[in-house]
């Protein structure tokens, strides 16, 4: 029974970039182990799976807080140090310097390599967006409860 | 044994109003599906099951803590785009109009479900506040061993 | 099998006050239970295993990562009510006046318990830093695999 791989949930609530990068690096070093792997996008987190120049149609409520709310797939600010862009600037120049992949590279190889990607249903719906505003990586939409089925016997990491 | 039901703990650390609804959500889909559920209050997240108007009787220091400290149960900021309010303020009222309930109704749900509402018994001290200062639907004052005790066989999803 | 030791896996992302308060408060509880502990620093919460007074020897851009993020083992700061540092001296005061321990004497009585203590190897080399630049209490320097190892059969905990 030790053997059977364990799920691992990766409950991507924070839109930072910081968080962004250790999903993707938790979902490409359990998948590379054979666990299976289940990225939940929810509420700032939405946007790590939003396509650039996604538009909201819902009232004009939901068009401000997706104004204010425009990070996307390619985007994504520091939770600390954002200096106006500089600080998620000088991470990036890094981190690409030493070959560490974007967020957006990471999703779509997790994705190739089999992690369910999934799109909190209740925040599309807050925000006035559907499906053809997600990129392609997205296998669904769903609740909370897809997120604790896919859980069983396994781990949720919170991020 | 697949079939034994795995506790959910959800240890609530934020005072975000974005986490506290995460975790009353989640809350609420687990003992949909019949798993048993703890839900632990600690730090700025104490403020979620604290009665409006609750007043520290500690120290200067620790009066001085609950002033800033003065969210409760039925008033959350944001994380992201507070603006002075206005951000929570559109939320608020999308969410109501796409009838999502509030955090104070759905921590009143889940516990009416049979969920276990703990308070941190070092975050109460340290604020000056006792069990009075907290709403009805507080189980039990406790610390990190009755949190761990209860995610035996589960998973613990920090918020 | 309910009588073998379930593992905790505390990721520590962020390098805020409260959230290294948590981890250190959890890992005591869970060794005081006999569980084994893990505790991996990555991302900010690398902050709480540098050594005072540690200099990257990065590129200019590392460094410039590393002056903005100069927080350490023995200083930390809040990430709510930071109030140019007010906020912080007013919780550290009340914590060691109830003696609760700070965040490096509990790491170090974890540790001495038999927590095992990692530093991400990532953000060690992205920020300029190596070995030399962390306290005693590191027992390795790893990656994701080595956490998700960790966590077999247990739980993890990310803050």
């Amino acid at each position: 029974m030790e053997a059977r791989p364990e799920p691992l949930v990766l409950l991507v609530l924070s839109g930072d970039r910081e968080k962004a990068l250790a999903a993707a690096n938790l979902a490409l070093a359990a998948r590379a182990s054979g666990r299976p792997v289940f990225l939940f996008f929810t509420f700032w987190g939405l946007n790590l799976v939003k396509r650039k120049g996604a538009r909201s149609r819902g009232p004009l409520l939901a068009r401000l807080l997706a104004f204010l709310n425009r990070d996307h797939a390619g985007r994504q600010r520091l939770g600390r140090f954002h200096l106006a862009g500089l600080g998620g600037w000088a991470l990036g120049r890094l981190a690409s310097r030493k070959g560490v992949p974007s967020f957006a590279e990471s999703l779509r190889l997790a994705h190739d390599l089999g992690a369910r990607v999934t799109a909190c249903s209740t925040t599309l719906e807050l925000m006035g967006l559907t499906r053809e505003d997600l990129v392609a990586e997205v296998d669904e939409v769903a609740g909370a409860a897809a997120l604790l089925e896919a859980a069983r016997g396994g781990q949720i990491v919170s991020l």
